[in-house]
């Protein structure tokens, strides 16, 4: 595998931009949020640019506060729907709640979605964590965080074994001899759970071009993990160093090997957050435009939300207070990394927030496109990474440039691929086709 | 109204066809149900035609024996964003069942389906019968039909307030100014009911373009009927006869004046099933032939099943038996069709189940271009409809036969549109446009 080793790259599509100021830049869009207009420009973008996948995020609350920017919105389905009508090759990754959809609906949904693009679905498992959202569904609070993840496991099992419940072959459609589906390729699944009682089969084929919609996972929290060694089949992770990145991996392949998986059957595209210039001192200035236009109350507000904390408990230019701490039912995700970095580096919040771009944890490359392309392929190399989930700080703008300026150059270093090969999301992510359940049990005894 | 009163035409997307045996006749598309190629053909083809929308029913389970025909599979909004993207008039009405999905869930994708086809949205509001969609989703049957509608009517209130708890000037993206949204314009709607607590705003607005995406309605009962009354905008009805029609329409308008809402308010759209030839005799020599390639086993079981019976209860070339009545928890429009259609004709059981086109209980015209534009102006101008609920017998074939040769006559005839003459389903329905209840009570207290 080494030898054809291809580095894989995400778009993470965070309406207007990842940098908090987006929207307020020149080039910013401050409705993009609502339009799917924009949502498929960028898509068509990371086409042109031979992209593994474009990825929405998403959220069942306004987090944050509204006067202040942007946030999820749209549904993330139907923005992918739309991107699939105006694409042909490049992947779809709906983030989806495990807290708060049916697993049948959300099963079907994605098979849908995938039946529409011809193979291009994938479904990035989370968990909610805010109240805020507990709020829209009937409840006063979500589930603390270990049984959250434990109803996501058992809600992911549901989904993939509705995914299985129509062999390949189910559909048989003999017009003459008026024999429509094959009653002994369509299964019920007839889960019974802690949290789910599901009979299926679904009522739509799992895949019919990948075999199943691709599994990612985002968390990465010690149940998160877990989650991800279990069934994801692509990270969306954390890494602000090669070293974490290499240990991150390790541990989630070890975790993954006691679910009897192997090293090949996940791969690792940590969160990159870019600023990028035709030269170092355009990106820095670049960085201090946004910057500038940033409202420090908003993200100070956020950053003392992460550790639970009211705004006032922390001064810009003050180092994090000692009692700082990640709170148990929260995403630990962010809140851990950006704690680690300021103790790490000794920063002070303003520090700290500037290092955030204004409120991400991932980590961030300010620099020219060769710049960023070294940085790419050094952490590609190590092995500290498989790719990225790229998450530029104005969109389109930032995804331009990167596409422009950064893929030739990685095309030039021979780690990135010239076209498209496949043309699912599977084989844009080197995944090997999973084997259906049923079709293995029945095929056992035969 | 009189003067400029115009016909509505709606095309209901049943996979291959209305015809039970649709998939099986030479032109029919067996894995059409599968294929959004499919349904944007037809999208485009029924916009052609200048159609008001285009519908699409939905089902959480696979009814019928899976082995002798199509079924609802793939998800309405994922297919109608699909057509969405390759059209640019045309309504698109989702089928989205109260009984299965959350109301926040489901007020942000019809919201977000409205947003990404600039105000074309419509929701067609169900409840779910069958205890076999109840079992995809952890219980074992369905509520009983008062309570089902009960349940729907509060569903139905929580999603419209939904879609009013953002005004329409909510979103002011003041770049200058910092201010995103304006906090005075979006509104928790903290409803607390018998089923449902649902805190709010929707993390999406309403609609943007036509105040609110339209509500439509499709059960015939009692509590059908008050369901619609209170929240429908759009009717798709059970009519056989004009004196029907008008007392269905009387009957519904009646009831909602209860609810304060005026005869303007809803526009009634029976459902039409065509099969038409050249001639008449051309058009039932198609029907013959439709005929002959259904499965009477199936259609037998499935008129058996609507009534609750086993099918060895039917026999061919009998009537109903005497002790035929229509049961109290499922779908109970269709069945009391077929019944009334039975005693009313003295019909067999050979001969109901080929005046219901294979098991459908709504009005079937067989007949000429001619023919069949003569029978929709006669009921129009009788106002026993605002036009219909097209079910041609096979799709696309039976879709473009009524674009290319009826269309022109109901033009010819002065009641249909010769072209869009607004761009959004309201406009196109000629419905007002809904005053948000925020803003209403805001300005009011101004």
């Amino acid at each position: 595998m080494a030898a054809q080793r291809k580095l894989h790259l995400n778009i993470n599509i965070l309406n207007s931009g990842f940098h908090g100021a987006a929207w307020r830049s020149a080039n910013g869009v401050p409705d993009a949020f609502l339009s799917v207009d924009h949502y498929v420009r960028i898509g068509k973008l990371a086409e042109r640019g031979t992209f593994d996948a474009v990825f929405l995020a998403d959220g069942l609350t306004i987090t944050d506060t509204p006067d202040h920017r942007p946030f999820q919105a749209l549904e993330p389905t139907i923005v992918l729907a739309t991107i699939a009508a105006h694409t042909t090759h490049i992947g779809l990754i709906a983030t989806a709640s495990s807290s708060f959809n049916d697993p049948f609906n959300l099963a079907r949904r994605i098979a849908s979605l995938d039946l529409a693009s011809n193979g291009r679905a994938g479904w990035n498992v989370v968990t909610t964590a805010e109240t805020s959202s507990a709020r829209n569904f009937g409840l006063d609070g979500v589930l603390e965080h270990g049984s959250r993840y434990e109803r996501a496991h058992e809600f992911t099992e549901v989904v993939k074994a509705l995914w299985d419940s129509w062999e390949e072959d189910a559909l048989v459609a003999d017009k003459r001899n008026q024999l429509f589906l094959d009653p002994a390729r369509l299964h019920a699944i007839n889960h019974e759970g802690r949290f789910y009682k599901v009979a299926g089969p679904l009522n739509v084929p799992g895949s019919s071009r990948q075999g199943r919609p691709v599994v990612i996972q985002a968390g990465g929290s010690g149940d998160g993990r877990n989650l991800a060694a279990a069934h994801a089949e692509a990270i969306f992770s954390v890494a602000r160093s090669k070293e974490e990145g290499l240990a991150f991996a390790a541990d989630v392949r070890a975790r993954a090997a006691r679910y009897g998986r192997g090293p090949d059957e996940i791969i690792f595209l940590p969160g990159l957050s870019t600023i990028i210039g035709s030269t170092e001192a355009e990106a820095k200035r670049r960085e201090d435009e946004l910057w500038d236009l940033l409202s420090l109350d908003f993200a100070v507000a956020r950053l003392a939300g992460s550790f639970g904390l009211p705004p006032e408990r922390l001064s810009l230019d003050e180092p994090l207070p000692d009692d700082v701490a990640i709170p148990t039912n929260g995403s630990q995700t962010f809140s851990q990394a950006g704690l680690d970095t300021a103790r790490r580096e000794g920063l002070t919040v303003r520090q700290l927030l500037r290092r955030l771009g204004g409120g991400t944890g991932h980590r961030q490359v300010v620099g020219s496109p060769e710049q960023v392309a070294d940085d790419i392929a050094d952490w590609f190399e190590a092995g500290a990474a498989d790719g990225f989930n790229l998450m530029p700080d104005v969109l389109p703008e930032g995804l331009e440039i990167f596409v422009d300026h950064v893929v030739p150059i990685l095309r030039k270093k021979g780690i990135f691929r010239e076209a498209y090969e496949g043309s699912t999301l599977r084989e844009h992510f080197g995944l090997a086709r999973p084997v259906n359940r049923f079709t293995a049990t029945r095929t056992a005894a035969e």
